[in-house]
């Protein structure tokens, strides 16, 4: 399902990031940083909430708005019944619909609210999505063993929150085309192996994209996934090779943007709802701002498990879903 | 953030129950009813997916069309990572959006799905929910002591999915204006105080869809809460007057509807994203084909708890969404 649009901008973002994503390589592309996980509330749940309220507050800020000027707020995170969320859109008290497609949460709210614009139905939305990376490691993977080693393949779930304004005044990068994904399930239940459950998912919407808009991998300046690591990276290079004979070029992967894989023990890089969205209003719309690139297709890709499912030993299935970002001229 | 909608139908629904529903007083007005808990899967959550997807078949059926004739799924359950939803969408193979905002999930979905198709951006969509009271139970009270009470103000986890196919065909059910909801928590910490957790969501939303379309109370032959259960029922007709001095008549809340609440063990009535999605389209909706009910405004309300923020003690915000819906003369 692909749609086109014609009057819809991101016209404000907000990034605020934890200490690890501080000691990475785009660290002075994010609003806000924090030198702890607690950032003065009780529990890493509260944590949390807080990286959202404090994104959305940075729009805000930089738009000179206060939250009664927002028609609607989108939120997603990966905590069990979206907690951050919810306790963020309570103190935003702005009208709320709470999504859920793990890490590919942050385009499943952007397309929903450019959907919205386009049509006139809303004036503005407040995107956010938020990942914590003690609250997922003590959802997803409690008990974590102390001084337990993990495969290499795994990653790092990214401490931040990244929120985007979007409406249709002209200013900012311009929403351009977006793609809902389907639900990609090839087997693997071993959720230490996210990049290679997620490739199957991101290839067959970039695959979609590309033929619903009739476009070719060249029409953009940068395919953006996130996040697949640096392991799933080469396998979705390969997959879109062998399954749909596609060669991707000017390709890259927010996971292993957002932190130093040489020096930084994040394995095989970031995840989370967050991080995508960290590295593209970061560091990517600054590069789009100065005309560097011109043309970026974004594609969040989401990881479907839960700590039951893997207990049931069931296979991952997974999700992507795409959205073309355009330099305003 | 009120919506109006000329061209929105849902043309056609499925329910399915388990065992509780079938015994209760609606049982002639759903598709299909269950005699257990497991319905030939080895685990309650794979029965969940299970009643999400025959629902979902059940429309397709009468219909007579297949999954590839749809072009978006939205599908919402209390599952931690929306386990139910994102297997079903996983078998079923169209574009998929997870969403959660509890209880409301089932009018969130039906808001989104409207937008898309009163601006023809998508032709039709399937907008399921589901809830299974073992797995709620098992996810939010576990462990669940053996003999031990619980309190009257508790209300019962409705087994059961309901999918609504909505395009812009005018047969069936207009939808004809909605109204997304803000987060409200008034400081209650008790999840078996629900109904008394939802009221005020329920209550504020009523209110801004009546000032935003310009409507009294007396404009709609039914407003339907879900699930507030037979205490909260009250507290919200008692808030309204108090607080928006709104005198609630042909009042009815479907947690009272789908059980025998004198004869069956469930408490103050049922709950779950699927109850009101139950009732509405099952009962009420063969009352409103009838024309004994013409207009009715459906309020679904969900209490944004989980079994962290319950434990950290934090109080529990709520929301509800509102959907007006009509006979098509």
């Amino acid at each position: 399902m692909t749609f086109k649009y014609k009057n819809v901008y991101i016209n404000e973002t907000g990034t605020v990031v934890g200490p690890y994503e501080k000691e990475g390589p785009l660290v002075n592309y994010f609003d806000k940083s924090y030198n702890d996980f607690y950032f003065n509330k009780k529990t890493f749940e509260q944590a949390e909430s807080k990286l959202i309220e404090d994104s959305v507050d940075i729009v805000l800020d930089k738009l000179d708005k206060t939250r009664f000027d927002i028609d609607l707020f989108i939120s997603g995170d990966l905590l069990n019944q979206l907690m951050s969320s919810n306790y963020a859109a309570s103190t935003l008290g702005i009208p709320y619909f709470g999504i859920y497609n793990a890490c590919a949460s942050s385009v499943e709210g952007l397309i929903l609210a450019s959907n919205m614009v386009e049509a006139g139905q809303i004036k503005n939305c407040i995107c956010s999505v938020s990942s914590h990376n003690n609250t997922a490691e003590k959802q997803f993977r409690y008990p974590v063993e102390y001084g337990g080693p993990k495969p290499k393949t795994t990653t790092f779930t990214t401490t931040g929150s990244a929120s985007a304004y979007l409406s249709y005044n002209k200013e900012g990068i311009k929403v351009e085309s977006a793609t809902i994904g389907v639900v990609k399930d090839l087997g693997i239940k071993d959720a230490y192996q996210m990049g290679a459950v997620m490739a199957p998912a991101a290839a067959y919407t970039i695959y979609k994209h590309l033929k619903d808009t009739k476009r070719e991998v060249s029409y953009y300046d940068l395919i953006l996934t996130g996040d697949l690591g640096s392991i799933g990276k080469k396998i979705l290079t390969e997959y879109m090779q062998t399954e749909y004979n596609i060669e991707l070029k000017n390709y890259d992967d927010t996971a292993t943007m957002i932190y130093d894989l040489e020096n930084q023990d994040v394995y095989s890089g970031g995840s989370g709802p967050a991080c995508a969205p960290l590295v593209t209003y970061g560091y990517i719309f600054s590069l789009m701002k100065k005309k560097k690139l011109k043309r970026v297709l974004l594609v969040a890709t989401g990881s479907l498990h839960s700590v039951s499912s893997v207990n049931q030993k069931l296979t991952i299935p997974s999700i992507a879903h795409a959205i073309s970002l355009e330099v305003v001229e």
